[in-house]
Order: structure tokens, then C-alpha cells, then sequence
């Protein structure tokens, strides 16, 4: 068995922020939306005892010799003992024998990645053209992939955050105007952040919603990352419901699990999957001036994609680990 | 990041078909029948263009420091070419923190040794005391762990196998005989097999039942682990129904997925647990003329088990790669 090992800083030099990644996300998600993908609903086990979950995600796309499997963990608890609270790893199984190609030991990074790249794409399509103010709400790893990913298809200037702990909130503002050599500020008032951008990214683990339908106003596309669970939500159901344009990953899992829950019955007809934005059979923002909502879950497909990138280019570089038994 | 990466061959050297496997094993089983694991179901992806299919299983056991998630893949087309049908790996997640502890590359091995020794924890509750000769439908990898595995608990004479490919078959003949030191005999009409056999263990993918009621005889125990999935069955629905004494892993997931899906409404509430048995909270066979059967479609608890014994057992002998980023 010849199976191929890649440590997270083998990834995180193979596959980052950058156009090919963002390609290979939206062409995932074109196959998704045309049925040429088997993906089971996503399993969940729950550690009480530590407040942890562990979710598995799978997606086969038809005509790929490979496919990956996910395990993602979050772990809130971690924070507090300075550990990270998301970990995991993905492996790629060869489609035509079901024999371990690779596992790659990313620790969550690549998820990370994935997420920001489906925000991007939302963004591509949804976001106003021009957009001079990205805000943020919470400052862990998808405040941070979010914003890096969405440079790839619009410039800003200037970036606001809110955080409900400060001492995130300053490393955040620190750490991602250094990275990014923009404007980067914190904000203590929500609406006020959001009157003052043009895309708005949610990206807490909220189990009520705190983003209110009244601080909506023309130009506004927000990208809600939190909510993938019957118990999260970060948007009022006032702001799904008065929105001009609205997308998600999956209907089928955002209905379920996502800010979609909340649209009024039959409300989910109307939401646009990204892989029919990304492969042009539904519209998406259509006037500078138009509200637009993206609700992300999160779906096998992704982990596929960026899994395969991975280890084509980690493969392409020499890296990785063979592991002969 | 600290992983442990265990080859196959240091899996296999580290456990087999032992006792202490065994008592793994049942003390696995008696949690989840105690209520004491949080179990989602099965997530299953199929690969209709090679006509195989991955499988994800996973348990958490309340109390210990670490969960396996197991992906187990069934390629039967691998068979034509040479290479095993089954294959796959398990992962060990540290409970507390949800980071990855080891991967455990067994290619399915570890599967079959928890399937088996499910086999013989059925037949140490279930099997007459006097096992004379052990009957088997089918060549494959269960066909040997179960009977391996049931030397735990029974001393028996004889085996006798019934299988399609004449080939197969006598494979299974001279290496068995090789491995056990036992007669081992291969019959053509399955009536005559069952008729000789106090243990019947039935081992095959089948999509339609083909073990008559009209073949049980007293003192019968009958062990199915062929059937997990919704269409898959290998007993006619008569011998479940007449059975004196019915068990299997777990009424919730086989009143799904196996043999007692076919029991009359209401039928399900005097199938016992094996870990129930294995508790002494259910009674297994009383009398050495009743008929029984166990039907098994595994379950995630037994990966947890079989998986944190491999590693302890590694550790212990200071086996497997320490993997640094």
C-alpha cells in the first residue's frame, strides 16, 4: 500500500489564497449544483463532557479518480488552555479501488482555506463591484480567511472588526493590518460597522441572532459563516426574508442547517446555490444597490476539491512523506 | 502536533484474535447498550461508476481520552484484479481537545478482527456449549475472522464452508486447514452444511435471502454478518421469526440496515444486545436445543475499542512513527 503523508506545513506551502484554489472551489461547486456529485448528509459526534463536536464530511464528484474524507473538529474549550479550538484532517481514497491515497494532516487549515475560497466566490458574484470597507464580526480563523480569500475578487481599502473579547479584537486588528497592509479597525457598535461596509462577513458561533434586519441598507452583501447547525443562528430572519438576492452553498443543507431555516415556507425557491452563480444559470447581483445574502455550511465537495489541489501540487513540489508499509 | 502513524504490519503485530481483544470488545458493547456513547449513524458515499462504496463510522465511550473514526471501503470489483475488496483506515481523536492522535493505516484489518470477535462475543452468549462442527457461507475475510475469532469461546472438530467460486473455496479449504489444524471440508448443498453445523455463520454480500427456515434444527445458532445495508438480506424472514433466542450489535441500526428488519412489527422489542448479554442484563441461550440468531452490522463502539487497544499495544512495545511537524 503505497499511501502518501502530508504534514500541515508541507500544506500550508503547497495550496493557499490564490486564484487556482478559488477555480477549483467554484468548479466543486458547479458539480455539485449539477447533481454530478454523491454526497451524504454530514455526520456530528458529540463530546459533552468537554463541549466538543467532531463533524465528517464526504463528497464524491463523478469522473474524479479520487475523493475526499473530512474530519473536522471544534473544540470552543481549547481557547482557554491556548490551544486552538479547530483541528482535523482529510484523506484522499482512489475512487476506482477505495485504497488510502493520502492523508494530510492540515490540522483544519485546509478548512479554513475551503471556507474562505466559498466566501470569495460568493463575493465574485454577489458582492457590489466596488467595495471600498469589508466588515468583520468575531476574529478567529474565518474573520481572518474570509478577508483573505475575498482580496481575490474585490479590492478594499479598509477593514472593520467587533469582537466580543478585546484582546482577540486588538491581535486581529495587529496582526491583520500587518498581513494585509490595509486599513484595519475595531468597532464597538455592530450597526455602525455595517453601515459602513459594503460586504459585511458573520463569522460567530451565535446560537441567537444579533445581526438585525433595520441596519440593512442599499449595496449590503453579507456572507453568514456561523450558523451550520439546528442550533446556530446569526441572522435576524428579517434580513433573509427582505433580501434582493440570496445564494448558499446547498439548499439542501443550508434549509436544514444554515440562516436558510428561517425564510418563510417555500422562501428556499429562491435561494441561488453558488455552483449555478459560478456556472451562470442563475443570476446574482444585478444592481450596485441590491441586498444580498450568501449563507455558507459547508459541503464535502469543497474538502474534495482543495484536498486533491493539495496534494497535486505538494506531489508537483516533491513534498510529502511517502508511507511504504 | 504530536500524531502516531501505525503501518498494517505494526497493527498486525500489535493485536489479533486474543482475549484481552474479546473483553475489549464486550466491555464496548455493554456501554453502548448502557446508553453510555454518543453514536451518530453511518454515513455511507457510494462510487456507482466502480460499484463501490466507503463507509464512515464513528463512537465516542463516556469516560475515555480518545474516539476512533473509522472509513472502511467495500470495492467489489478489486476481487477481478487481484486486490483485496475491503481496505480502509481509522483515526484516534483525543476527546479532550478533538487533535488527532493516530492514524492507523490497517487496511481494513482491524475491521476484520472487531467483526469477528463480535462473532465470538454472540457465540459465548448464544452458541450450544457443545460445538462440534462450525458451518460457513462464503471464502472471504470474515469467513476466517469468525472462525478464528470463535476458538475464543467454543472448541470445536470440524469446519465446513459453502462457497460460489470453486476457486475461492478451495483457497479457503487449504489455507484454513494450514491455519487452524482443524478438518476443514467444503460442502455443495447448503442444506447438508447446516444440517451438520451447530454454528452456522453466514459471511455473504447477498441482495436475497437464501437461508431456508425450513433448514433450522435445534441447538442451531446462526450468526449473520453479511447484511448491513438496506439491501442486503441473507436469512429468509421465517428464521428470525422462529428463532427461540434473537440478538444482534444494536437494535436501533439493525431493525435498519439487517436481518431484523424482517421480524414481524413489535418483533424487535426481544431481539437482546449483545452488550446486554454481555452485561447479564438479557439471558443468551438457555437450553442446549434452542435455535438462535445473531445478526451483526457493526458498529462504532467496536472501532473505538479495537483501535485505542492497537495503540496502547504499540506504545506498549514501542511500535509505529512518530509523525513531528
Amino acid at each position: 500500500m503505497n499511501v502518501t503523508i502530508l504534514s500541515e506545513s508541507v500544506i500550508r506551502r503547497a495550496v493557499g489564497a490564490e486564484p487556482a484554489a478559488l477555480e477549483a472551489i467554484a468548479e466543486a461547486f458547479v458539480a455539485l449544483s449539477a447533481g454530478r456529485v454523491s454526497m451524504p448528509p454530514v455526520i456530528r459526534v458529540d463530546i459533552h463532557a468537554f463541549g466538543g463536536e467532531v463533524d465528517v464530511k464526504t463528497a464524491y464528484i463523478e469522473g474524479l479518480d479520487s475523493f475526499a474524507i473530512k474530519i473536522a473538529s471544534g473544540f470552543p474549550g481549547n481557547t482557554a488552555r491556548g490551544l486552538p479550538s479547530g483541528s482535523g484532517l482529510m484523506v484522499l481514497m482512489g475512487a476506482e479501488t477505495g485504497f488510502l491515497q493520502a492523508a494530510l494532516l492540515d490540522n483544519g487549515y485546509l478548512t479554513d482555506l475551503r471556507t474562505g475560497l466559498a466566501g470569495a466566490l460568493a463575493a465574485r458574484h454577489l458582492a457590489p463591484l466596488q467595495v471600498d470597507t469589508v466588515g468583520v464580526f468575531g476574529s478567529g480563523q474565518q474573520a481572518r480567511w474570509q478577508v483573505r480569500c475575498l482580496r481575490l475578487v474585490r479590492d478594499f481599502r479598509r477593514v472593520l472588526v467587533h469582537a466580543q473579547t478585546p484582546a482577540n479584537r486588538d491581535r486581529y486588528v495587529a496582526e491583520m493590518q500587518a498581513e494585509l497592509g490595509l486599513e484595519v479597525q475595531a468597532v464597538d457598535e455592530p450597526a455602525e460597522l455595517v453601515a459602513q461596509s459594503q460586504v459585511v462577513i458573520t463569522t460567530t458561533p451565535s446560537r441567537s441572532p444579533w445581526l438585525r434586519a433595520q441596519w440593512l441598507h442599499p449595496g449590503l452583501h453579507i456572507t453568514a459563516v456561523g450558523a451550520d447547525g439546528e442550533h446556530k443562528q446569526e441572522l435576524e430572519a428579517g434580513i433573509v426574508a427582505a433580501a434582493d438576492v440570496l445564494a448558499c452553498d446547498s439548499r439542501r443543507q443550508c434549509e436544514r442547517l444554515g440562516e436558510m431555516r428561517h425564510l418563510p415556507p417555500g422562501g428556499i425557491e429562491r435561494v441561488a446555490e453558488l455552483g449555478e452563480l459560478a456556472a451562470g444559470l442563475r443570476p446574482g447581483r444585478q444592481h450596485e444597490d441590491e441586498v444580498s445574502v450568501c449563507d455558507l455550511t459547508g459541503v464535502g465537495v469543497q474538502d474534495t476539491a482543495i484536498a486533491r489541489l493539495c496534494l497535486a501540487r505538494a506531489t508537483a513540489l516533491g513534498l510529502g512523506t511517502p508511507f511504504v508499509d
